[in-house]
């Protein structure tokens, strides 16, 4: 067992096993700990637990980290286990005591929680401006192809004619509904644990109903202990948003991958977005929706996760919750990747035209000739068979000439209440600053 | 291989199979099936696919059914392969081809997703009112026990005093802040599919507006493709809810299961909740909280066998779908199960007082003694030596006597803060029928 | 809360959650139970802890219930609260005090783990020889269609020529190599508890290897602590292999799927596994396979629920166990119907012949053609522009006509390689009782 | 959404999304990817498709590369997309068209699988071996500490009398049953895919036998479309592997945070494997375990992580199999780590001793109690409830003398059958080169 044999070995690896990935992953913490620290002085000075001049001081300091988190230049490097003993040597270096001050009832439990909240509350929000981009995106393109009607599937199997409007306007409802589940995790990430200690508050007279309002929050999570029960609870409430959102991608992903298929062929997608092989001329691969997928995939397994580090642990803290930093940080990057990707890829997406014009796919029609037999009188049952007989033994001739009116169907999309969805969403919800 | 010896068996092992427990499970959906039937005949009636005097009977029927199901009459036999043809027969037995004509316009993809929305939708209501009771018992055993103090646990080590004050009312928050994925799960399930056919919606000239504001629908999905793309979604939606809530749940049931160990001692649990052992006479088993604890564990992997079952498949019906129903509908009842059990016990569990007199639990007031300290003037560094030093060396004396005053800490709960959030969500909420 | 109205209720309501559905998941282990039973009191006799007069009675009420179990008219009523009280009820109905000895040196925990273990043993041993009846099937049916080509899909599209043999001949090759994780399962299941007690052994004179021996295990579980720490391991690792097998029947049931399809059509389902549709006169739906893949995914999620309930617990004996049982006990049966599906639906399988004839996979040759033009001397480069060129303009003309020579190719499908694997696994493993 | 404003940076998001962290990653495979092509090369120049001169070129620049890798010099810039693009290049520059040529009956899926089967085939003969150093630790503390008596717990209460020999000889023999699943994956990782080119073979005449028997590789992946198959399964069944033993080792961790706590304080953790309070002078945290509980629950989220993306996929080559390596190959070495680590803690635990002399489990030995009178002639019952009511009244007084005879008991640890074990998984496995 060689790595063991020197004493030094030995402790660099513990601490490397202990300190984790904390540097680099804090970095997405950096400026929301500078944040609730700017509103933890305030409320000190305010409760007289700082002087004036103290806290002017930390204000000071704080705006310098702000501004250098801002422009890219805040670093953490190797001599700080994590972004706050940074945050707290600069302003001790700076400030001397004062400097240190800025710990005063607090301790690292809420700190790091509050952070978090921030951040994690913070994303749903970015995301979901970003996905009501990409619904106005896709109500566009409904409506650029309502009239590009393509074979809808059930069972894998072609069953009745469809077409690319309603493809394109059940993924800008889908995504909207998604937005349920951000809603919930912001509700959670929401609760303002800053003041709640380590888990079981402290006897400084702090006033938890400033911090509150200076950080935005809607509500204080009250119980100290309750606050440190947060720990995990946001995380996961918002990887079950991630991995809801991620299926309706992998969904649509695995749409396209299908509908570029020899096969199929009902799309061309942009040449950037598939490759050639080394060894089969004929081949265009839809790798970029293949990763789509995969990663989406990937992303809907972030909740188990979560949920086997945190699960059967009894309340208040354990160092085990510092791996979920670990492990939701980097994905919450990736599903915007997505987003982006999705945002570009979709407009350049060709529809092959007049697909039902293929008579492999004239089966599909044959609902529409029954219904069109019921109305002219012949009852259903007759109807059926006599199509069905068709069918059989070859006679079958489709009517391709059919006209929908209903909300939702082919010649009646109704675009203008999915719109009317988004508008209603905008203006109820805290996601979107309401 | 003998079961395949005889067609017969063959052909009864096939059926078994692709029936599975439908007949079953279909019995929590004839109340919800009959609802949206009801709505579907008034539809028709008024957009002139059937008469009048039709739909008279079809509501008439249909009532007959609906008090069949509400006095527990109501039967699925084997001769019925589940509750839509079971009530489809009914109707038409005793009505002729009037009976048969419900199913106009409709076929049982959106019949069959439109009964689960209800009934799922129905669900989150039910399971929310019985959450506000719970968290009122909750709020009460806080405001009771606000006195009774415990030890503060983190990292499995007492660390600073904390009471059942701050206990309970964690878990009353909590189990609010879990109501906001049942929230999502309600405005998921809060979408009318009706209409949208086999997924692709029909040329009858339906007025799918009407039977949503019948059904009490928020919302309808208006795309018949994204109708059809709800059928895992709404299900996989309320297994967050479920798997969220019952991690609180298990957090609970693993506290007090350590609560009432000998080594802790900190409560007593009810007799009808703990068993003896049969040879061991000193033992005071908690088997009831273990078992809620197995369950709410077993309860969180829902979401993962959902997401197994229905990822990776593209957009249209899968027959796949059919088993989500036996995944999900008896876990329903079994977190609903344990909302009552945990509703009587915690009225029952005593809580041992006067913990922190045990001399084991002294060092938990050195954070207080070093506030104490400092707040007297001397440096942190100062105190936290002495003390430090005063615990290794045993001389150190506890000034048990502290006081808190921010909210949410030992001496000020801040009960009346978390009921304002109770009503807030009853007001802002249509779980609570707003 | 009415239900909580009466202590009646109550009771009833608490005494189901704890018992759960235990007398109908303990049929299961009846055979097993009565098995160790006989065991132990064989052991107690000779170690002199019970007469031999005792033993024999003993052996006399097991061997009657090994018969009623066998017989099929073995029952668990209300009663009794598990298989356990059913056994020693019986014993001592019968022979009175002699009866309860058979308690004697054996706790509750190694009695249900002993009866776990030999049941799940079983288990693996009974899916391993049905499995290499499978094999047998598939590498018929490789051998019948060896000439029977079909387009090779990569990335959902035709990429190059493949066969039905190549595909029935991978499947078995994967089944066997399924069983690798039966082996496991077997090794972990083939460990004796019996005589470890409550988890800690006991001052009882017991001779565990006389019982070792006679239960046939292949080793003892030597620690008692590490014999209880077998609880939820041996389920899990069975599950890991029942998971395993049923990603193998998912890919086979989704590659049948998408065969089906109108688009591909390569194959032609037997009758008794498709059914029409009541609207839509063409389908032919997969039924049965769709429900095989769904199965097989919601099997795959067993591990997770598994480790849901076991994780984060501290050694030694905890009651979560007990909804073990429930989890995997029905899935295990399960996974034996679906293999008993696919032995009676392959032999039935129609493969549609010539598929390679159809214009739109000659693209498919393209390899070949580079290959052939390779061997007569041109660059791989200039013949890789060549035939590319030739696919883009429309001139390309397949050389359908190739011939492979290697170990598990088109034309040398290597089967009896594939043969002498099964035999190496029957000799080699105690999964087939070596 | 400026990330897309310019053509280029588009460019740079997509291929910094398909290339993914490959580069990196590959790393891992370099070795194997050497090792395999010398192996192709022998056997291409053997079969006449290469000369022996362009052999011995490529021979010589392949054992270059080796060194590279082996003495930590091998690169992969940013100019090549993964490892084999870098070796390819390699051998091209250094020999010209004879370096290409190594491509020949090879494509990029083969190769890839190939590389993996080795590493993981290597990673699990590392592992067993680490895994036999760390089993003889155990059995050598359960022997220096088969004194050490400890209170039993059973659902978290102390139960009877136990202890440290057979807690350290439980994690013995279960760490011995955690290379079950090793070997499984031994076996899957053990099929030599070489020669199966895309996924449906190839018309070279190439000796696949030859490439088996010099890569080592107890069999070969015979039907080419069951070898590309492995992809994705030879990870998910390592990952079952490594999810069980991270079982094993959370479990460890939790009993030592457990056994840490002030409540038991069983034992003493080295200095290195704890952490005080900034805030808390009493407390000595058990960080390391904590982490160690918190990674190993996170390992055991792979095989579910690794399902989701590869599950309900057809036969045959996605590009969604590229992001395995980045879920796979880190946790990989995570657990060697955690190995490493736990070698060193637990030679420098310290036990308490004396545990049971403490008053407050004098309890534990009522078993014990009831069993000697038993043994004296007391009927069970009666010796149950006197003790029974001594335990109530307080007038209870333990004899705490007990001896026990069994194998696998506190007096009788049979460690020479556990090690009996060990000696026949060495000889009887090929994770141990037999």
């Amino acid at each position: 067992m060689k790595i063991w044999d020197k004493g030094i070995a030995v402790d660099k690896k513990i601490e490397a096993f202990t300190v984790g990935r904390d540097r680099e992953l804090d970095m997405y913490l950096a400026k929301f700990d500078v944040q609730a620290s700017k509103a933890q002085a305030n409320m000190l000075a305010k409760a007289g637990l700082i002087s004036d001049a103290e806290n002017e001081q930390l204000q000071q300091g704080l705006a310098e980290l702000a501004a250098q988190v801002e422009e890219g230049s805040f670093t953490i490097d190797e001599s700080f286990e994590d972004v706050h003993s940074k945050i707290e040597y600069y302003l001790t270096e700076k400030f001397g005591d004062a400097g240190k001050k800025i710990h005063t009832a607090r301790s690292r439990n809420d700190q790091v929680l509050t952070a978090i909240q921030l951040f994690l509350k913070d994303y749903t929000e970015r995301t979901a401006a970003k996905v009501l981009e990409l619904v106005s995106v896709l109500l566009q393109k409904a409506e650029a192809h309502q009239a590009d009607l393509m074979p809808g599937y059930t069972h894998f199997q072609a069953a009745m004619p469809s077409s690319f409007g309603l493809w394109f306007s059940a993924y800008a409802e889908h995504l909207l509904l998604d937005l349920a589940l951000f809603e919930a995790a912001h509700t959670v990430a929401d609760q303002n644990p800053l003041g709640s200690g380590a888990g079981f508050g402290s006897s400084f007279p702090i006033d938890r109903q400033q911090t509150t309002a200076e950080l935005g929050f809607g509500q204080m999570a009250v119980s100290a202990v309750g606050a440190q029960m947060l720990r995990g609870k946001t995380e996961k409430t918002l990887a079950f948003a991630i991995a809801g959102m991620a299926a309706t991608f992998s969904k649509m992903a695995y749409d396209l991958v299908l509908y570029n298929s020899q096969d199929l062929a009902f799309v061309e997608l942009p040449a950037a977005f598939t490759t050639g092989s080394s060894i089969m001329p004929h081949k265009k691969n839809p790798d970029v929706f293949e990763l789509i997928r995969a990663r989406c995939n990937a992303l809907q397994a972030l909740p188990n996760t979560l949920m086997l580090v945190t699960n059967n642990l009894p309340s208040g803290y354990h160092r085990d919750f510092q791996i979920l930093k670990e492990i939701l940080f980097e994905p919450m990057t990736q599903l915007l990747d997505i987003l982006d990707i999705v945002l570009f890829a979709l407009p350049q997406l060709k529809i092959k035209p007049s697909l039902l014009d293929q008579p492999k796919y004239d089966a599909v029609f044959t609902v529409e000739n029954i219904n069109q037999l019921i109305q002219a009188g012949t009852p259903f049952r007759t109807a059926y068979k006599e199509v069905g007989q068709a069918v059989e033994d070859g006679s079958y001739v489709p009517h391709k000439e059919f006209s929908t009116t209903h909300l939702g169907s082919v010649h009646n999309l109704g675009l203008e209440v999915i719109q009317q969805k988004v508008e209603r969403l905008q203006q109820g919800s805290r996601l979107f600053g309401m």
